[in-house]
């Protein structure tokens, strides 16, 4: 579907707007503004990554979009984000994408009340708008974490967690990488050129990867805290492993000595015999028991 | 409840403050001086995240101050913070907060004795001063990382720490948090407008951000170091499991051998075959204990 | 063999490029421009590592261009890339390499049709263009991070992974230093005559740097995690150990009491004595059973 | 007690130094300089954090500075250092300290003999020489943690290092912090006024500030590295355990199978049964030492 | 020895070069340039740290370079690198050293050609020369890494590694603390007299911390994967341990109980007893094989 937002006539630019466009439709396009054809092929790819081409007659950008859903799997490129092309020049400015992008179509009602003078500034605005979307993910990812700090930290009861961690970890890292690869876009946003608008771009960009960066420094911390938890537990189980041994091994020795078949064993005939070895054998317990008291392991 | 801390007739600028008001203040208000409906809104989320966002007419800032509470457990945005909101113009200054913030009407006070020329610098001032609340507690964080740090690393009896980590760390990373999201308003406020006093703004913010990431380095530092000590206590747990097992083991083998129940094993009709069995793991038991001390685990 | 893509009449300077020149050819060259013999030398060692020396007639500057092999082991500097030696004077561009690049030849094109001014403008497009090599083995490298992730989480059957963690790490490590190498080519090409093209370059050179950190945080991350998930496994082995021994070290006992061989122990002669004690060891068992049932070891 | 170490007639300005001031002295030079109550109250308190603030006549400064002292187990803000204090303005400059300062009597008399042309310069001059206290036990640091890191990674002998390590870490981490603490003392210091001197001063500050972050990167890997080493002697623990169990546990159950008192038992009534039972046992050890070393065990 | 390699007349500025000085000619030197006492102390202490003093008439530098030697327990400053001591005004330039240093020999040999300037040139020359010896190191450095790595990963035989990582990272600790010492060296060479030339220092600086940033990480990282695969090896001793104990524990507990000396046990009295509880042990041992067949742990 092609949608046109602006014209030269009245803006000074033309704005093309392709929703999920047919081959036809797009090749069309592609002549009446002289676009190079590998870059149309890009436009094809739905997994394509961010990018930021310069040409002479005009520049090419891949942004990926965040797109909320609500599976707790998705940890692709294009499970998390859409993909949204720019072909920008200073007479026409136009915009590829698969799926319907409402933020576009706001965009579009402002430009037309407010007036962008130019395409750089058109520009400036649509990447910014992209980034924005990087924002809400964001706060939901953080309170993903904090939830799953408590139930490392807090819980004892034992949770399957790793899958769990592993797709959070994932999210993060997967929105992370597209922040990065974004990167020589905003370089190029605001550059020599740049205005009060493309600094705030920027700023935009800078504080999301801040964020970014500390979610995946709590994500990794908490990982390493649950390993550690995890081989906390074990200490609980080799303590009372010890302390079965301990008590046991002595007793198991003593029994064992009069299991023994010698002729001559003067213990064996002895009446008291058997109940003096219990005896012992409880005051050992009891030692035993003590000892471990003052060690604090009981 | 409504003050007006600042009149432009006399100011240049109104300076409206808003403590815990009505819905039907609020909306008057809005009208009066043309507020999106979507921010005023925001206004009333107590629990909403601090942004910067900007208009044609004026921008929109939400800051959380911190609050002095002596809660332990004390580990979400809303207990540890409160929000102030701001509509910032040429022409006036709107403060929006649930709880009185006795700075706010420091700053009034300070505003008519030295009177602020603009609401550029009347901004400037009550950012600075959102920001100074987070100074205090993190000197009482860090004070509590070296006591528990202290129990860590001296203490040998084993209390339990791990709730008492969890809580200050959470504490730590959400100061932290919000400071990071308050980046882009100390990058708006100390822009090419600034001047020595907005410098200022931002010195101060680069401290607490530095503060709080060596607060948050320390913390995990510490948590790495608690699993560590508590695992190397299960070190000597395996050394005396170790010492049990060696020292019974082969002795429990030999009463083994003669409790076997050969017709013809000349050592159990021996008269010394007893007592002479008893010499052997006397003997062993001797030479294990002297093998240990020379390995150093005894 | 030796091509001249561009001559001073023409031009303004000459570039002379050499693929896997002979000696006399170099020799030949290198007297041509007055090109020093230690440089030369550094020219014909297909090992040597990015570097650049300034001298005061040309500068010398040696790349390392990303080659797209398919060892899976591959983890040398020759391996995985392949060298590029520039002379740069104002008047000359001199290319040395062993292995045809087609890069350079689609330059060289692009040269004739384009006309980039000078040599400094050519030498920026010829450096970018070797950096650009290391933008497709970065999402490669990413991929197979994601992809032993995934087999590191989730993958619950032991796989040998460390050989292939280690490869992986060897390749991210080795690009990551050619980039820190190349620090200084980029500086000088982006010093004080730099233009709009030589900061993209530097724009390049930052974003690559990035994207590798990042590979490098995450490989070692994953590294750490597959040793966490790995001694995870101890874990279940400890609880099999320990449920073994607590269950059998009462039972083994207690048939050694009865193994006994003293005279008098009324148990033994009583009739229902070997049954009582099947029932009192029955009884022990189940009451393990139910005391790991609680804590949950079961 | 009270010195002048300049005056404003001779040399614009005045410079007042009181050492372990008493009430009466200290109140009658706050009238004097019209000096706020709250900040002569902080000048009083022996523990009070570096601090930069800025009032309308005059700064406040809180500094601390190095004090070497030989105290192993020193770890608090005031056995490691000493407070300065200064009010700082055009016309004056007063210095406030406890214990006898060296370095200032040093600069009063440099400052006669050079005559520092204004109170920003001796300001510089001042905490400069402050930051230089910090120099010296950076030294004496990283020779501790070299020598640690000896006793650690070489040294086979247990020596209990884990309180000398705690001690280490807190002094760096103090220090640290108090560097932390002065960034806004030398940004204000530095700023638009700066000249070369105060750069000089930033110079420093950022060395010393990379210098204690190295120290503490440094130690945190060394606690890593006990723990490790301490937790790599377990193993050689495990094995002594693994070797004795595999080595005795078949032996037991063999002897227990011929303890047993089945009546009819043809290899209990064989006259070879048990020289042929020791053989067999003695078979199975020799399998399993040679088993053993091919498996590199023992 | 002290040779003259320039003179004020003929290149505007003296410069002396002193090698291994005895007392006297130093106390010579010293007095004709009117050098501080305390700094030409400096100059006889072969061990001392790298620092940049600036007074009123010149400038103090100490430098250390690289000295290569074979040592393979070489691990401190004196070991490792050898001190070049400055002293720098407008008008003469004066170098003290132990060993000989061929590169300031180079240098002079330059100096007559070229014809350095100035003092400035000529110290930026030297100080480039200095830090220009840390760059093969750290390629050797990175080649010792990448051998043991090569070790660590897929070496399975034990060989002791940790004496060998450890004087590799004291010499990388080592070289990184040299250059942290020397960024204020650097830092007053490139300040606002700087030119095309010191800034080309301070980027060959940059890119030295960087790559020995680079080793530190690389040496840590395989510090810490050295004592993972170590504790790996204990998981394969824990599996051999539980094999043991789950096969033989209730084989000797079944073993125990027809050990028992109780008058009425039916099954010691049946003739196919023996036989009978030696299948049921059979069965048993071949129900626990296939129990661990399916759990993988065989
Ligand atoms: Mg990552
Ligand atoms: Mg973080
Ligand atoms: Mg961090
Ligand atoms: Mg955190
Ligand atoms: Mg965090
Ligand atoms: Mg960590
Ligand atoms: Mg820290
Ligand atoms: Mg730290
Ligand atoms: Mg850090
Ligand atoms: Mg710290
Ligand atoms: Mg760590
Ligand atoms: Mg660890
Ligand atoms: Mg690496
Ligand atoms: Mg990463
Ligand atoms: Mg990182
Ligand atoms: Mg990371
Ligand atoms: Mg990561
Ligand atoms: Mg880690
Ligand atoms: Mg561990
Ligand atoms: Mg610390
Ligand atoms: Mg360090
Ligand atoms: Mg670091
Ligand atoms: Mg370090
Ligand atoms: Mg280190
Ligand atoms: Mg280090
Ligand atoms: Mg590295
Ligand atoms: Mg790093
Ligand atoms: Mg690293
Ligand atoms: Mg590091
Ligand atoms: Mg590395
Ligand atoms: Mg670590």
């Amino acid at each position: 579907m092609i949608k046109q937002y602006a014209n030269k006539a009245e803006h000074g630019y033309d704005w093309i707007d392709l929703t999920d466009p047919e081959d036809a439709e797009l090749r069309d396009v592609a002549k009446n503004y002289n676009l190079h054809e590998a870059l149309v092929h890009d436009c094809l790819q739905p997994g394509h990554l961010p990018k930021y081409e310069s040409l002479e007659a005009y520049a090419f950008i891949i942004s990926r979009v965040y797109t909320d859903i609500d599976m707790l799997e998705a940890d692709t490129v294009q499970e998390l984000t859409n993909k949204v092309a720019f072909f920008y020049a200073d007479s026409f400015f136009i915009t590829i994408h698969r799926k319907d992008q409402p933020f576009l179509n706001k965009l579009a009602c402002l430009d037309r009340t407010k007036g962008l003078k130019n395409t750089h500034q058109l520009l400036n605005t649509v990447v910014r708008a992209c980034l924005m979307t990087y924002e809400e993910p964001s706060n939901k990812l953080a309170k993903s974490i904090d939830y799953y700090e408590e139930q490392v930290f807090l819980n004892t009861r034992k949770i399957p967690l790793l899958k769990g961690l592993y797709y959070l970890r994932r999210k993060i890292d997967l929105l992370r990488r597209m922040l990065i690869l974004s990167l020589d876009t905003i370089e190029n946003i605001d550059d020599d050129r740049g205005n009060v608008n493309t600094r705030d771009t920027r700023d935009l960009y800078v504080k999301l990867t801040t964020i970014y960066d500390s979610l995946n420094d709590n994500i990794n911390q908490l990982l390493t805290t649950y390993f550690s938890t995890s081989s906390q537990r074990t200490n609980e189980t080799m303590r009372v492993l010890t302390i079965f041994s301990v008590f046991f091994m002595p007793l198991t020795f003593i029994v064992g000595i009069y299991g023994m078949n010698f002729k001559f064993m003067p213990e064996l005939e002895h009446p008291l015999g058997y109940p003096l070895v219990l005896v012992v054998m409880a005051v050992i317990t009891i030692g035993i028991y003590f000892w471990f008291k003052r060690k604090g392991w009981l």
